[in-house]
């Protein structure tokens, strides 16, 4: 089995909401693949798809519901310190909960965390120990 | 703010277990990068990350108490029907629960869902009509 994450899915509780949020807020270019129904985004190497929370659950025969912490984060590296307060600041304007703002971290680095509008958390890091690939991914050590 | 996913991080309650799945029975290479406190694993331009759920809670500021279903789901999009069906095999066989064994599904795929030992939720699909990168990712249309 092939180490690979093809798409990641957040179920969101308004899809028009969650659209203008991640498209009109954070700018993040709409696919064409998206409908009235789910919507796609193109990031380096992994798909950013949202799609109504119920339907999400019952696709996965799962029951919807679910409170707390979802145990999941994705994060958001960028380049330097300053591009990181900027990350920060824009997902704020576009409605973002802040839950950390960005600081000195006890790894080295400088990262703070906001929730989207449904509460999926986002850590926006800068790592010197690990430069970003021209497409903006994280080369790992084998 | 550029569209950048760079990690998925999955808050685990035993480390030791979940790299077990991971590495150990699905198979995924396990980076050099990783401690005895997080696991990173190289996959087609996102990282995925293993950390102690509670601590990763406390990272974000967040209170770690959580049930039911978090609304995150992974892909695993694979290149053939056969292939789903070989990997729900492997997920199975390494301790994950078949949420939904792989089956013909309404947008003209063919796909399953199962649950890592810390009830992570991923999706194994065939897309017909989204065939893959040589490095296994999804090429979305823009």
């Amino acid at each position: 089995m092939e180490p690979r994450i093809t798409l990641v899915t957040l179920g969101v509780r308004d899809l028009r909401r969650a659209v203008e949020f991640y498209h009109g807020g954070l700018g993040w270019p709409l696919s064409s693949a998206s409908t009235t129904e789910v919507a796609f985004f193109r990031t380096s190497g992994v798909v950013l798809a949202l799609y109504p929370r119920d339907l999400l659950a019952a696709d996965a025969n799962l029951p919807a519901g679910g409170s707390g912490f979802g145990g999941v984060t994705l994060a958001h590296n960028v380049a330097s310190k300053a591009e990181a307060d900027a990350a920060m600041a824009r997902a704020s304007a576009a409605g973002a909960t802040t839950l950390k703002p960005a600081q000195d971290v006890f790894w080295g680095g400088y990262a703070g965390y906001f929730a989207d509008p449904d509460g999926h958390v986002w850590e926006v890091a800068w790592n010197p120990h690990w430069p970003l690939a021209a497409d903006g991914s994280i080369v790992l050590p084998e």
